[in-house]
């Protein structure tokens, strides 16, 4: 058979549209099928019909969840009785603490200085045991490393692992069923799991369908990458969206460089606005990270890119909503 | 006929089952049909199943677009020509301003001068015409008259007209489909359009379903009406729930009095509370208002209620998202 010939979702992916069915069926009892929200207002303002695929609606506050879920339900019981361990910024880290607590196995949860408040506390609401590291990927994953020495537990990887891919891409099931019409998919990126496994479900599914990944241009590894043609990585990120600081891995960089079709990257004031316009239209309570696909869409470069004059129907992916508002709740206490 | 015998429905009420069928009909075509979430944290925090109707997610932010609607495409074009006028802190300003605009016809808005701002510019959005009156129920009634006699146009009440009433009801025929075991509705209740499409509509359908009305304590003036047995006005309200100020009307007061069970009372640190569990839990940006039901199920009251221990499968309906949140956009823009 000759390579060139290979769909691909023959290729050698670490998922396939195969992987992600069957995640689909093993993480079904658990999560939430997740509502698509649309807005007229919205429409006008990007000239064109945009689908809000709100995964901040799923457990945990973000997509994490399904690929956590997918993961640690796939352990058969020898494996997962010695509990998991994870290092995140925090929206993998509430999905893996909640999927362990529903499998009844312990979570250890390396957790950088720097995550906000609010994903620290999704963690603990799970009962996920919380260990601080530094905010380098390096503490990371050297404190991650020492915790499963230790306790034996095994590391379930934010995005560099062919089950969080699965899992990540049954959004794209979902999203084919209730936007048929869809030709565009915009997904936020950082490890790019949630992208590979949306790419995958997606092309193998309808080739014709374009995914565009969104990044701050503060965390732009993902569009230096693709220009370089080989993973590059940041010696320091600067951004608002707390989620999109990770690099690509070596599982996902292959479906990132082959399956995605252009990378969008936006500044801090664009994320900042669509966040606005997700509140104050959609009425959704996302966080940064979650808006850079609106921000993106908003963009003059999205604008003004010629090949993206035929992205009609664009479904948008708001891939979490873990954010702290105390300055809100403090205004308001003042006020009543 | 035995007046004893008449079922709820075949009472003289402004609205029934038979004409909410028919608004339903009427505003489907322009409606959002409103997804309904859940979260089983929110299920731990109450000890109850809860089902949040998402009505902040319809056309313009919150319910009032289902009775403006309905109201607005009811008309006969004649009557329809010289527009339409109506008096409003918001919610309902912008519901007729954007149903007059997709019926084609002009929207005069009288708004008094404390309204929140980003409900005036929902209103100018969907291209209404802004009046500025005193914030008293007499000075936006008196305003609202002179501009009827200048341009002929239309008065639509925010909550005491039929045809509102039953626009509202059409929720209740959306969730019953969405949510087949609820046995408890909970509403936020102002002037009691809301309420009452609400109970007209379910408890046609299924009697033995609860209706109950959550009111802040600085604007209780319904608990003091249901006390009473006629309706109570308030010389003042104090409560950062800005939509729920007005009064019960003639023709809501009725149906109030029958058909709502139980009215539960929160104060402003509740509403705080409850918004802060919408926003940070179910990830919905709601506005105080809209956020009154949840607090009223996490109420003391609620809880100690003997009557109310039945209630186990309850929805509560988020009635409406527009706040302003500029407090966040300067903080998050001093960050990035």
């Amino acid at each position: 058979m000759d390579g060139d010939n290979l769909s691909h979702t023959q290729k050698n992916y670490a998922a396939d549209l195969e992987s992600i069915r069957e995640a689909k069926t093993r993480i079904g009892p658990y999560i939430h099928t997740t509502p698509v929200l649309t807005s007229s207002t919205l429409d006008s303002i990007s000239g064109r019909k945009l689908f809000f695929k709100c995964e901040l609606f799923q457990k945990g506050g973000a997509f994490k969840f399904r690929g956590a879920c997918n993961a640690i339900f796939s352990l058969q019981d020898d494996q997962a009785a010695k509990g998991v361990v994870t290092h995140s910024s925090g929206n993998h880290a509430a999905a893996v603490s909640l999927a362990a607590k529903l499998r009844g196995i312990p979570a250890y949860i390396v957790i950088p200085k720097n995550a906000p408040k609010c994903k620290v506390e999704n963690v603990k609401r799970y009962d996920g045991h919380v260990i601080w590291s530094k905010p380098t990927m390096q503490s990371r994953e050297s404190t991650a490393a020492k915790v499963q020495d230790e306790t034996g537990a095994l590391l379930v990887h934010p995005f560099n692992d062919g089950r969080i891919i699965s899992g990540q891409g049954t959004i794209a099931l979902e999203l084919l069923e209730q936007v048929p019409m869809v030709d565009t998919i915009v997904v936020p990126i950082s490890g790019g799991g949630l992208i590979s496994g949306v790419a995958l479900a997606a092309k193998a599914m309808n080739p014709s369908i374009r995914i565009l990944a969104a990044e701050p241009t503060g965390a732009d590894d993902v569009a230096q990458s693709k220009a370089a043609g080989k993973i590059v990585t940041l010696a320091q990120t600067h951004t608002i969206a707390d989620g999109l600081r990770a690099h690509l891995g070596d599982l996902t960089w292959p479906i990132v460089r082959d399956l995605v079709d252009e990378v969008i990257t936006v500044e801090e004031g664009e994320i900042v606005e669509a966040m606005r316009m997700c509140y104050e239209i959609l009425k959704v309570a996302v966080e940064p990270s979650g808006a850079v696909g609106l921000a993106a869409v908003l963009s003059q470069q999205f604008r003004e890119m010629p090949t993206l004059n035929q992205c009609k129907n664009i479904v948008i992916v708001l891939s979490g909503g873990n954010v702290d508002l105390e300055i809100i709740w403090k205004s308001l206490s003042l006020q009543s």
